[in-house]
């Protein structure tokens, strides 16, 4: 298994590479991530390259025998570059140009960036395309990260009209399906569509939408441009990634994935801006994200944090034990190699206070401990670990359009798509169950439980699937605004929720946005839910039942005795409809009925704890994490004994109930029960 | 009566237009409004038009035996127009250019969007002009609304300067009103003169008072420009309107209103932007705004919500019995006809969440129940009701200047103009009076008390009427900050209050801006107020009485035992001047006292409950409308028996105390006690 | 001493100047400050000058027997010379130009500008330089204020590159000591380098400094332009100040103050953005940063409120006693002049509603009796007063750079520069402590105590000083984040405190930064601190004690029992380490004893009330005052038998324990007890 480190050679001094690199022999770290801010250093001035230090960096680091992953630099375009071609720079919706000074100042409708980005890109893979030490490639840094990826300048809205041009045939099209005689929009040559700068109220869904996609069609083309340039010249057995970031992005992750060997992503559970760690379950399913990027395909994590992170904001400090901890949940949930960023913390430039294994000082204390700690412990099973498979329980339904369609239409202000996805996949994480995310082209098969939140975007394939899904006896659990648009994020005609509303059993005539302080009351009156009650939040659809049940009602002055919770019989499966943003206690409720009744085995609930299950050959693996930073959490292991996966012998016997101290993680294994 | 829809034909499949109408038949709807946003369907490109969508919408219309008003479509300009004219786009405060892609994209400042403006109502005017089914027009929709009455592009630039030379004929007059003098601003050219675009601090309040005068008369010209080209070309049977909205804006509306044959108003007592409705008084002083703009003509409700609304953020759901409530509260305070916003809710564009009498799937359902019921309500008596007079009991202050000039320097962070309106106007309409909205012009003989808030800005004629009001016997209420200002927003040389200081009986010398947390105190010393007490807000003058009597005192370590409410004898009549952001309770105390003392009866007090009176030759009616989405409330009527207005015969009788349910509204009438 | 008024004549009708002198003389005036906004009036075209009115105006002065302090119109550029010279507005960090109509709309890096000002500074000083009435200058007016000191045209991107170039020689060496080499910032031309305009993240935080610092010497350099201009022209008996303002500027007063006469400070204790009076520490500190800005000389109040102030927000209205409370506040830390901001409330123009001395109607009320009784009082003792030395106690640490440091990289959203700089003070302040503020040049010889909060950006010959200074037997006090940086804003490669370890006796390995609503938790253990406990806030050093002893520790699940204050034996002195925003009651602990160890007498605390002690030949001086609103308060004073020094007997013996209604001020004497 790969461990290692990023790392910049460019910013300290050759004295320390030697220091350096011994101490992470020490840790037994394996691959080295470099290069991926260092344009200006190779490129000095245009088409003159200076790869002396690289060359050297990487030869050092290879005298270790430890493999090197390179970044083409593209990320931070050179101040030469700028000053030279300033179209490059993005535009703000505002009209405003980004400016040099950061990095991602560029926008990949630039014709000249693209230039300029492949020969740098195809440069470095002649160079380092056949060197023994360079296992892999990442291109480029973080697409779209830190609002980067939409651009509205007039290289984009060019770049807009021609992919609309493209996507429609004609204009004709395009006026009828986006609505454009609503408010007199009709266009009538493609140059009058523009790109969504500032009105003087909201632009059309439908141009916003597919603004979206352009841009997100615009980053897969400019990732192709480099993946086809290093192709064309390294070796085969090369991989090249690239390192996400999933923070609803105009990006389709698994568009560019398909022309990488496989995805990468960098993890930050916690970072300049935060007080505190994101929810564990917030964690989990970034990692489910990552697994479902390329059709469940194991994944790097590039950047994994090792210290505070922020920029002039500093964020909380990961405790004693996070750093094993965000590891091995990773390493659970899907990684195959942790690339801890950063070696050390820079001394200077914007990222000083990016904290890492290291500090300013450079000297190992607890961090380089708990990273030994770690790699130790990982030693005796991760390679077997990697191999294992997950069981297939519980299909979570994600499809960035349909975040795109939300974020451009929340329709509250207590509307957030993270929030919402969280309400609805954290009940099933404190119940230990297996999540994977999935799109429109998995297979849903063999899965259980199909949770299919806030489906606002239906579109007629997914919507046949699901039918299908439920005929074969599965279960699905949709939310309130399900089947509201299509895919031109125009409103369907039909009565909500539309080509949804048969396998529901329900209609939907009426419904209310909680906005600001308001809240909703339901009372539960059927099976699990039966004798609850409680609040609601950001919205309410009143439901009629045609085939469904009732399993909760409102409790309000006009709508009061509405249905808002369902759940219908369709061949021989069974579909909730949830219609509106329940409280935990209820929801839980619900998906312990919903989850016991499709088979699924409950074992216990606690959010702060999260076990995976995994098989590999005849051996079960349990990863089991205390999240809390405060208390210890008691888990019940299934049937049977197990064992510290890290230690060679059997040193210790688990079974039963057992405790784990705050911040603590291990993984169990045992031969398999046949 | 007319009772309408807006209808958007163009936005549906023509197969579908025959449900459309026979539905609207069905309810009695006999009035469409169509084609305000039409442009680029009427004439998709420049000089050629195309009427033959819009011909067919007003014969299919027609053929049902329903009237037409049309909309020039103006608040829309085509794509192509921006593309070959992209001047005719306002520029923000910041210099930002605000772009085509939503409404209302156009400086009307712009020579050329004049010029398009005239050509496309022309060619309207000659089609339609003399078709006998189009009852009326209604110029372009909501000039100034989403912050398009300013604009400070060049051309407005260039635009404001002709205004100020016009105004001020000599560069000497204006820098010496102004005051330039004041931080070396001395213009010697007129072309120095800004727009008030950004600076480091704040504008000359002149400017800034004059820039808005002059937004504001710019729309009026540019709405004359449409009224003259129709009057020219449409048969005189035609009516002319604009549906207005009050929101501060840089808009005379009884100045446009001058050009119209009657004004029209959009009215949505709760928006996208809404967790809940806004007080029922706000509504009611709304309708009084209406009545006001041409003289107490009645006015046409040319958009009246029918379901939730909304852009990316839908607002509150409003419950059975709000869609009756708000007509009949439109119709009783002086509304003579109902368009109801919208027939069905959009598919696409930037209002699908707009929703109407139908929702997306076109069903009818319970709104449109509703509707059809308010429909039959109105008719035994709507024509006879519409005829009816108001009585003349109190005149409430409204001068546009005035709000900009509050707006301009808001003086204290707790001030809000239409927060601080509604405190002096809603517990004289919780006290169930009848009032009027006056500006200069307006014969004030007959009404008992004028309320006169927060007036700042004081203008000679409006001070000299005030005096002879009181001398007459009339009751006057002023309120902290009286007479500060004169026409050029220049502060008065006099002592407070200035030109009214004597009217008053006071002096103020010293003041306070109650900012942020803090609050005052104030006792009651004489009269209704005496023994009370309580907080006060936003502002403290601190009051010297010269004639006056001391009414309630500041409780305040420094100024304590300062008269706050004060009360004069002038001429015959009698002047309160509130020093301060009285509490509810004691306000209303006063009002009470100051009501009954100028001859007004009393009724009840209930800030939930509406009553309007009024009287039609030997008839009385009394509208009785309870907001209250809770709680029953109870009205004690005026003596007599009195009948629902909407049943032909006496079915039921009503006197005494009677008890209404939540968000029921009705109109009672009686014979005329003689 | 000079006791004035600022006045704008050219404001007012030549008919009211009499009134105006008359009621001048007859408080006791004896000088006027006026002409610092009226470039328009004086050069109404370029080059075309215009005195008459100023001449005038001077004349009458005179002939009252007052003197005349005379501003250089600079701050308000006229309209002509924006309209001809538009290059001289300046650019926001957002690209927007910043428009003619307020004031400061100039960037001091447009030589056309600086022409312009050089000009009609010249012709003033021809003309007034040797008029007998004229007794000095000031300088513009208040250089930076409202964020004019920074902009960001392609004027000042010239200037920036230009002073770079001064600055660096090379850019190599800029290379390396800013390390552009993260994120490939290397520069390979001057021309590259930007102005911190908008990025898509954060600037370099060595180039955001170095911009500071640049902007800083532009001040500088066009002051030293005015100031060079002036004295070749002006007779040598004239002084040249200028007012500043003091809130974390780019703005180098102390360099400034090089080229002044002395300074001069614009006193706003409570201004239009505030509910209330900021703090009394707050307004102290200020003066004593007036105090340093020149090597301890005395200063003038160039503005002292007067009266409520504001532009479109009016904030506070000053209590009665206030005027005179913050009079003698100024006097008491040094101020040996003041002069009231203003004489009377202009009746137009942005300030209307900064209120004067006379309010707009122009009648002497409140606040002339007011100042007429602070003229009487200071007579009999002023001129021996502002001869009184100051005892030196305590040096406190301010460097403009470090405040900078911390506003490009504040860590946590809970710092804030001026808050934990007034954490660390007021205890000080309310112990009744003799406060200096020290820069680099400062001799620190003779002060027993230095305190040096938040010292993040730390200077080697600044640590020198510190060492020398505890060594030979003083006392320090630092915080957190000492020592992190160094002059070019690169952080330390020693472990923290960097350079300051050893003196503090410490290392600081980790370290958590308190976001949001996150608090600390703080227990002493030994000293004064021993038995204590609260909470700690912003930040959290966790300490490791090396020599040190451990004051405090912290309560924390994980750094439990760290330390969190120090304290250490260095030579003869002793050094403190605050590790965190400690709660006032445990500073105030640890300040009673380190101030009592190091020698000093404690009075007692109170943080309403402010002594400041001072000497004068055989005469000692207490200035007490009660800065509460509210609440009197008791003072015990130093032994021996007091006067008041406004009375010229001994009409009161003041001893003991003596009780101050809420604002009231006094200064109190007594003979040197030798």
């Amino acid at each position: 298994m790969y461990i290692g480190v990023d790392y910049y050679p460019e910013q300290w001094p050759k004295e320390r590479w030697k220091t350096d690199l011994e101490l992470m022999k020490e840790l037994g770290i394996n691959v080295v991530r470099i290069g991926e801010f260092s344009w200006s250093l190779l490129e000095p001035e245009e088409g003159s390259y200076d790869f002396r230090l690289l060359d050297e960096a990487v030869s050092f680091i290879a005298s270790y025998g430890m493999k090197v992953v390179l970044g083409t630099p593209t990320a931070t375009p050179p101040a030469w570059l700028v000053q030279k071609y300033p179209e490059v720079l993005p535009v703000q919706e505002d009209g405003q140009t980004i400016g040099f000074g950061a990095r991602r100042h560029y926008t990949v409708n630039s014709r000249v960036f693209r230039r300029m980005s492949r020969h740098i890109v195809e440069a470095m893979a002649r160079r380092y395309g056949s060197l023994e030490a360079v296992i892999g490639w990442q291109t480029d840094n973080e697409y779209g990260h830190e609002k980067s990826d939409r651009s509205y300048g007039p290289r984009d809205q060019k770049a807009f009209q021609d992919w609309l041009k493209e996507k429609y045939g004609s204009l004709d099209d395009l006026n009828r399906r986006w609505g454009t005689v609503f408010w007199s929009q009709i266009y009538t040559d493609w140059a009058q569509i523009p790109v969504p700068r500032k009105v003087f109220q909201e632009h059309n869904p439908s141009l916003l939408l597919d603004f979206d996609r352009f841009c997100a069609d615009a980053y897969t083309s400019y990732n192709k441009m480099q993946t086809d340039a290093l192709r064309a010249r390294i070796d085969k057995r090369q991989f090249i990634t690239h390192n996400f970031v999933y923070t609803g992005l105009a990006q389709d992750q698994n568009a560019i994935a398909e022309d990488l060997d496989f995805i990468s992503f960098d993890n930050y559970p916690v970072w300049g801006g935060l007080a505190e760690p994101i929810h564990p379950a917030a964690i989990a399913r970034q990692h489910d994200l990552c697994r479902a990027t390329k059709q469940g395909k194991g994944y790097w994590v590039m950047e994994e944090l090792s210290g505070a992170q922020g920029w002039s904001q500093i964020g909380y400090l990961p405790r004693p034990g996070h750093l094993k901890l965000w590891t091995y949940q990773a390493i659970s949930r899907g990684a195959e190699a942790i690339v801890y960023f950063r070696w050390r913390a820079a001394r200077f430039g914007t990222e000083q206070f990016c904290h890492g294994i290291l500090d300013h000082d450079g000297k190992p204390r607890r961090k380089f401990e708990e990273v030994r700690g770690v790699i130790q412990s990982l030693e005796p099973f991760a390679d077997d670990f990697l191999e294992a498979v997950f069981p297939k329980e519980i299909g979570f339904y994600h499809d960035p359009e349909n975040e795109w369609a939300w974020n451009i239409q929340p329709q509250s202000d207590n509307f957030s798509y993270p929030q919402e996805v969280l309400r609805f996949y954290e009940p099933a994480h404190a119940l230990q169950m297996q999540t994977d995310i999935f799109r429109e082209k998995e297979d849903l098969t063999d899965y259980k439980v199909l949770i299919v939140p806030v489906y606002f975007l239906a579109k007629k394939e997914m919507n046949e699937k699901f039918k299908q899904f439920a005929e074969a006896g599965g279960t699905i659990i949709f939310s309130y605004r399900t089947g509201v648009k299509d895919a031109d994020n125009v409103v369907t005609d039909q009565t909500l929720p539309g080509e949804l509303a048969e396998l529901c059993g329900i209609e939907v005539h009426e419904y209310d946005s909680l906005r600001g302080e308001r809240k909703g009351s339901v009372r539960g009156v059927r099976g699990a839910l039966g004798g609850t009650g409680g609040n609601t939040e950001v919205w309410c659809d009143f439901i009629e039942p045609i085939s469904a049940e009732v399993l909760a009602v409102y409790e309000d002055t006009w709508f009061d005795g509405k249905a808002a919770v369902t759940k219908n019989q369709y061949g021989k499966g069974t579909v909730y409809y949830v219609g509106s943003g329940l409280n935990r206690d209820m929801l839980l409720r619900l998906y312990k009925e919903a989850f016991t009744e499709a088979g699924l085995s409950l074992q216990m609930e606690n959010t702060a704890v999260e076990t995976v299950r995994r098989a590999s050959g005849d051996v079960d693996y349990l990863s089991v994490m205390n999240h809390s930073t405060e208390t210890a959490e008691h888990v019940e292991l299934p049937a049977g004994s197990w064992k510290n996966a890290s230690e060679k012998e059997n040193e210790h016997v688990f079974k039963g109930l057992i405790t784990l101290p705050p911040l603590t993680s291990i993984v169990l294994q045992k031969p398999k029960i046949t």
